[in-house]
């Protein structure tokens, strides 16, 4: 694998690349859809291909608990397994122990949990997490990390960064393919000092790319950019940047300005099958009424197949009658507004206009606001079937 | 419209043939895949017409009922409300009316009748009828009917005979679009001098098509064939003949045998969503523990998009987990299927050989015995939630 910056912007920190895999080129910055469970909800591959999709994501924590990771490579591997011959990435599944899993407790060798699904007694260990991640044969693999809640005291995200770095010290020994990238991920919760630190020591390691990891987890967006931007100063700059689980879009170009290269998020899919479409003003809800007559595109100034193709109408009338379609429509327009978004970002930075591309997006972007999305998060957390904030 | 037979069997009557509409043709013997409120479960236009689709079928009951013929006509009629530009049936909701509604009656003018959403009392006329089907548009449409439960005593079918030629004559009267065709429609139970009485005075109305109703209600097959071969001997070979929702496998090679020509059913998309393939050998079940790590295809003599990308594990796997893309996924193949073996039955009666080939399918193809299709349309009429029987 490597990674080339093919163009900087002049006024910030964004760049253009392409990260070359055992699967294929990765054009960044890139939006990487999310199939948790090796399949993006409701879409197959050729939509994900026609969208604009160059890499997807995969759950370690989900796909080890169901079917198992030695099915998988039984069947020939993550790729054929989810019908995708392009780059995948599988997150380590620490996120989803820390969110995801009852009764989760560290231990000297990783972290004991129970399955969200049966509550079977499971353990995570740095060097199980990269024998999974090989076993699913993803192009680029992520190493065991410890994840916090928002807000975190500042002695426990000090103690996640020491432990994350010495179970990528752990990952790295046990990690044996040639083809998958492990990439190392930073933590330090909200801490510019602690975010610092951790990249220095990750990019003194030398790694083929950088995940950034504990954030957009509810703290405010300033607190974000804080810690984004400690970050990436450290990092080098010839590395791919990933930030891990963003994916509104303005957030999106604030971290492309800071030199994030990668992201992923189930935001687009999730909104989508509740009926929610992402434009350039904020987010639009198919089941208001005033879609019930609408014969024109829901965004009419979008260039996806289901806009061009169905009066807003139509798909009003699939959310009011629960069809199957509906999610999976909206789910294909949120999807391509993220990759399109990113393919005018990548245009802007190579034409040097970046920052006023940022700028009038910006402007025109209402974003919901902070109740709502403290709410929105709550909302999320509590379908997931989540312990919140007990850890 | 016109319809031209291009080829005909020397030892059956079936025959190739091509119907012209207003919005291209439709060759034949063709399926027709169901939407029954104006969208195929799960699949989308693009899809359909990859799988070989060229005629999509619509409901004029559930339609009429929600969002209604006016919003539709008001969109710009129904091939925009599907986002489809091919051919289009909607059939007359007399079916649905006498086997979903409740406390249906007959009345002078036509039958009242309970929505089955919310109770609201509804008539549907054939005047009425006529008219929800012009404002919806499809290009071949079909006159409010009477049908009848099996078994159906002989003076009742007389009398639903009786009832539906007086209401064709009120139909024709009513029939204003010169793009829009109406077919007759041949009741008369499982009597096969009825049917013949029946399929004679339409054919003496000189009609631009035949729709065989009433048959495939739980009748058993030696009944169907009798019924079908009595109607088909009275109709005008120059005209096409439709067999309504009928779709399994083994009945559309003996309907066609008989010189059907167009078909339609729910089975296809209603069996995959339930996690049943349609195979030559019979049907095939995605939930059978047998297929939980099988690598190869479901059905390896497939050629479908489905087939011949995804393992059968992973399939079986969607089932399980009871992700959206398993159902839209089996009734891809399954609609692939079906208009494969029409495809290939066209090919055949081409050739000189459609004998052979339905005797071949037939010998290899294992139907679902007597009790079991006998169980499984109990089943599928108590998850309709009709009354059934008590007509």
């Amino acid at each position: 694998m490597s990674f080339r910056v093919l163009a900087a912007c002049p006024q910030t920190a964004a760049r253009v690349g392409v990260l070359t895999t055992a699967h294929g080129p990765l054009h960044t910055p890139a939006f990487m859809p999310v199939g948790t469970q090796a399949t993006v909800k409701g879409l197959a591959p050729d939509e994900l291909r026609a969208l604009g999709a160059e890499c997807l994501l995969a759950n370690t924590y989900h796909l080890a608990l169901r079917p198992g990771e030695e099915l998988v490579r039984q069947l020939g591997g993550l790729h054929r397994f989810m019908g995708w011959d392009g780059p995948l990435l599988t997150d380590s599944g620490g996120f989803q122990v820390w969110s995801l899993a009852p009764l989760r407790e560290l231990t000297a060798d990783g972290v004991a949990f129970r399955s969200h699904l049966d509550g079977t007694p499971q353990v995570f260990t740095p060097e199980r997490v990269v024998a999974i991640q090989e076993a699913l044969g993803a192009d680029i693999i992520m190493p065991l990390d410890v994840c916090l809640e928002y807000p975190a005291e500042e002695r426990a995200a000090a103690a996640a960064v020491e432990t994350t770095y010495q179970w990528l010290h752990r990952s790295l020994a046990a990690h044996r393919t040639m083809t998958q990238q492990l990439f190392g991920i930073v933590q330090g919760a909200t801490y510019p000092e602690l975010r610092r630190q951790a990249a220095r020591a990750l990019a003194a390691l030398d790694l083929p790319g950088y995940a950034i990891g504990g954030l957009s987890v509810g703290e405010p967006k300033a607190a974000m950019a804080a810690a984004l931007a400690a970050t990436v100063a450290e990092l080098p700059a010839d590395r791919p940047r990933y930030l891990m689980g963003v994916g509104a879009p303005d957030d999106l170009l604030v971290a492309i300005g800071y030199g994030v290269d990668l992201f992923d998020c189930t935001l687009p899919t999730r909104m989508g099958r509740a009926g929610s479409l992402l434009t350039r003003r904020g987010r639009l809800h198919l089941r208001n009424a005033r879609f019930r007559e609408e014969p024109g595109p829901a965004v009419p100034d979008c260039g996806c197949a289901v806009c061009t193709r169905y009066p807003a109408a139509v798909l009003h009338w699939l959310f009011q009658e629960g069809h199957a379609l509906a999610g999976r429509l909206a789910s294909y327009h949120n999807l391509y507004f993220l990759c399109q978004l990113l393919r005018d970002a990548r245009a802007a930075i190579a034409a040097g206009r970046f920052a006023a591309f940022r700028e009038a997006f910006l402007r025109a972007w209402a974003p919901a606001d902070a109740a709502a999305r403290r709410e929105q998060h709550a909302r999320w957390r509590a379908a997931r079937g989540t312990v919140a904030r007990d850890a």
